[in-house]
C-alpha cells in the first residue's frame, strides 16, 4: 500500500465515477461504471496513485496541495476521438444556406463544402493555424476535455498536409491539452485532381505517407471512405500502405451511404470505425468479430438536418466497446462540448449516463491506444480528471447547453476556471 | 443630438447586432435586423443613450468607463419568456428512465412527473427556494439572460404557490437578473384533489387568484391547458378571473394534442400562447388576427423524444411575431442556455440568426409586456446588453455547445464572466 507525502489530493466530490480497466469493453457491460461517494484521489506527480474514501486517504498521504470539489462530481478527463480541429475560416454562411433548406449540391455550388475550407488553410501560415488551433484546445480544455485527436484533411497538397500536421505538433507543445494527431490526406479531392482521382490517390500513398511516417508526424492514418469521396478500394489501398508505414488506421465509413466502410475497417483490424449512420447488420457483426471501436457522433446528423442516425443501441447491445466524439470541424459540426455530446447522445441513442460515459473516457482512450494511460481514475494512470460543478453523473447527461466543468486536471496540473 | 458625459462607452464591436422598435413585429420580417459595424453604445445611468460609429460617439462623449469588446459581437440581452425555475429537486431519474424508453404513464407510476416536483417545494422553505432560484439566475445570467420569466406551479396548494410567487420576488430583489412573475397555479392537479378536479379550479379562481392579486405576486397568469391538464372551459373560467383582477395571460397550449388551446388563447387576446406543437392552421389564422405572440421551446420535444415540433417556419411566413424560449424546467427541459435555444431554432424550426436574434430579444421582451423598455440596442431602452465571443451573429447559431458570452451589461453595470 502506497503512503507519503503526494503532490495534489482531490477531495470533497460527492461522487467519484469512473469506469475500469485499461481495454476496451467488448462484451462487457458499458454501464458497469464505478462510482465512489465522499471519495479522493491521490496524485504524485503526472499520475493517479490511489483513489479511495477521502479518510482513508488522508491517514495515508500528506498532499502538498488540495483542490476541493464541494460536493461536485469528479470523473475522468475526457477524450475525444474524432475531431478536424486545423482549419482557419468558418463556414456560418453554409450553415444558414443549410438550414434555409439548400442541398449539398447547392452548397458546393456557392462555393461551401470541405473544399472551402481548403482555400483558407492553404492561404494561412503553419503559425497561424497553430495558433487558431491552439484557440480550440483552450476550449476543448474549459469543456472537460484532456486528451483530442486531432485530424489534417482541410490542406489536401504535400505541402499543405505537413503543414497541418506540423501545426498540430506545434500547439500540441504548447498546450495542457494532449494531442493525438491523425494524417486525413483522404479527405476529399482537392479541386485540382477532381479530373484525374486516381493521381491523388498516388500523391497520397508515394509522397504524402512516407513524409508522414518519416517526419513522424502522425499516429493514425484516417480515410473518408464514401460514395463521394474514396472507394472501398482506394481506401484500402492508402490504409495498407499506412499501415506499413508503422501508422494506425481509423476510417470514416458508412456516414452517408451504406458503401460497407465497417467492413473494410474490420478486414484491416482499424483501431476505430466513425460515423456508421448507415452500417449494415452485417458491418456491425464485422466490427465484433475483429473488435474494432465504433467511434461515433451523435450530433452531425442534427447539424446537417440529416435523418439517418448510428444504431448506438443495436451496436452496444451487441457487445461492441462504443465511444462518442464531437466530430468538430467548420461544416458538418461546430461543437466542441462532450458534455453535449454526452446529453445527445444518451437523448438520440438511448443510452445510459453510465454508458456514455464509458464511451466519452476508457472507450475512446482505447480507440487513440491510451488505454493503459488514460480514460479512468485508477492507480497508474496519468491523473487526467474533470471537476464537474453537478451532484451526480447522471446530471451530465441531463442538463442541457451549460458548461459543468468547473476545474481539470491535466498531467497532475490543476487548472481552475 | 445628445452629448457630454456618460458612464459606459461599449465600444470595439466587429459588429452590433439589433432587431429595433418597441412593439412585435407582427406581419414585418423578423429577418430585418440592423447590423452595425464597427459601432459602440452610449450609456448613461441605466439607460442606452446612443448607438452609432465608435468614431462619431468618441467625439461626441467622454465616458467614465469603456467596455471593450475586442472584436466581438454585440447583441440585446437575451429574453427568456417561459421557464419554470422555482423547484428543490431535479428529476434525472425520469430522465434516464425515458431515455431508456418507459412512458409517460411508466414514469408517472414510479413517481415522476410534475406531482414529483410538487413534493419537494412543497417540503422546502421560502429561503430554500429563493436561494437555489438565485443559483438559476446566475446561470441564466452567465448566458447572456438579462430578463426571464419565472413561473409557479410547483407548489399547487394557496400556502405553497403563494410561498413559490414569494420565493420570486425575493430573489428578483436580490438578483441583476430582470425577472418577470407568473402564477401558474393550473399547472396540474395535485394529488389530494386528483379525484374532485372542479374543486381544485375553484382553489386556483376563488382563493389562489384573489390573493396573488391582491399581493402583487404576478404580472401575468398561465395555465397548462391539455387534455391530461386543464380543459378549455376550465381555462377560460380561470384566465377570465385573472384578467379581471389585472392580470396579463399566457397559455400553454396545443403541446401534447390539437386541443384548440391557441383559439382560446386569442379569444382571450393572451399576451402569449406557448408551446403549440399541435396547433391547428386555424390556430394559426387566430393568433395572427388577435396578434397573440407564440413563444416556442425548441428542445422540448428534443429533450422529451417526441416527434411533434412546433410549425415555426408556417407561423413566421403567416406573420407572426414568433418569440422562442428555453421552457427551462426539472422534468421536460434541463436547458437554461438562450444560445442553445437559437442554434436549435435554426436546425429544428429552419429559422436565420438574424430570425433567431429577433425572437430570443424583441419578439420575447413584447410578449412579456416589455416592448418599450427591452429588446433591442437603441437609445432611451434599458442598457441590457451581451457581449458574445463571436465575429458575428450568426455564429450565435452556428456554434453549439459553447458559451459564448464574454460579458453581460445588465441595467448599465457590467458583469465580466
Amino acid at each position: 500500500m502506497q503512503s507519503g507525502s503526494i503532490d495534489l489530493l482531490v477531495c470533497g466530490a460527492a461522487e467519484i465515477a469512473t469506469p475500469r480497466g485499461v481495454s476496451p469493453l467488448h462484451g462487457r457491460s458499458m454501464a458497469a461504471i464505478e462510482v465512489v461517494r465522499n471519495g479522493a484521489v491521490a496524485v504524485r506527480g503526472e499520475r493517479i496513485v490511489d483513489v479511495g474514501p477521502e479518510h482513508e486517504l488522508r491517514a495515508r498521504y500528506s498532499p502538498r496541495r488540495e483542490l476541493d470539489c464541494r460536493g461536485g462530481t469528479l470523473v475522468p478527463g475526457f477524450v475525444d476521438a474524432h475531431t478536424h480541429p486545423v482549419f482557419a475560416t468558418t463556414r456560418e454562411d453554409e450553415f444558414e444556406m443549410r438550414t434555409a433548406g439548400a442541398s449539398y449540391v447547392e452548397i458546393a455550388a456557392a462555393g461551401g463544402g470541405i473544399l472551402s475550407t481548403t482555400r483558407g488553410v492553404r492561404e494561412a501560415s503553419r503559425e497561424e493555424l497553430a495558433r487558431s488551433l491552439c484557440v480550440h484546445l483552450d476550449r476543448f480544455l474549459a469543456l472537460g476535455t484532456t486528451t483530442v485527436e486531432a485530424k489534417s484533411g482541410y490542406g489536401l497538397s504535400v505541402a499543405d498536409e505537413l503543414k497541418c500536421l506540423q501545426a498540430i505538433r506545434e500547439a500540441r507543445a504548447l498546450h495542457a491539452v494532449d494531442v493525438v494527431p491523425t494524417f486525413l490526406g483522404a479527405h476529399d479531392f482537392p479541386a485540382e485532381y477532381r479530373e484525374r482521382r486516381g493521381a491523388y490517390v498516388d500523391l497520397v500513398v508515394d509522397e504524402m505517407l512516407p513524409r508522414v511516417a518519416s517526419e513522424r508526424l502522425a499516429e493514425y492514418c484516417d480515410v473518408f471512405t464514401e460514395s463521394i469521396a474514396f472507394s472501398l478500394d482506394d481506401s484500402r489501398r492508402i490504409l495498407s500502405r499506412a499501415r506499413e508505414l508503422g501508422l494506425g488506421l481509423r476510417l470514416h465509413v458508412d456516414q452517408l451511404t451504406p458503401l460497407g466502410g465497417a467492413e473494410l475497417a474490420a478486414e484491416l483490424r482499424a483501431a476505430s470505425a466513425d460515423h456508421l449512420e448507415h452500417v449494415s447488420e452485417r458491418g456491425i457483426e464485422a466490427l465484433r468479430s475483429a473488435q474494432v471501436i465504433p467511434v461515433l457522433c451523435p450530433v452531425v446528423p442534427l447539424f446537417l438536418r440529416q435523418e439517418r442516425e448510428a444504431p448506438a443501441r443495436r451496436m452496444i447491445d451487441a457487445g461492441l466497446a462504443v465511444a462518442i466524439s464531437t466530430d468538430f470541424n467548420p461544416g458538418s459540426c461546430y461543437l466542441q462540448s462532450m458534455p453535449e455530446v454526452i446529453s445527445w447522445s444518451a437523448l438520440r441513442y438511448r443510452m445510459s449516463a453510465a454508458e456514455c460515459l464509458t464511451a466519452a473516457t476508457l472507450n475512446a482512450a482505447c480507440s487513440l491506444g491510451r488505454g493503459r494511460e488514460i480514460g479512468s481514475i485508477e492507480p497508474h494512470k496519468r491523473a487526467d480528471l474533470v471537476l464537474l460543478d453537478l451532484p451526480n453523473h447522471r446530471h451530465l447527461a441531463y442538463e442541457l447547453g451549460r458548461n459543468p466543468v468547473r476545474a481539470v486536471v491535466a498531467r497532475g496540473r490543476v487548472i481552475e476556471r
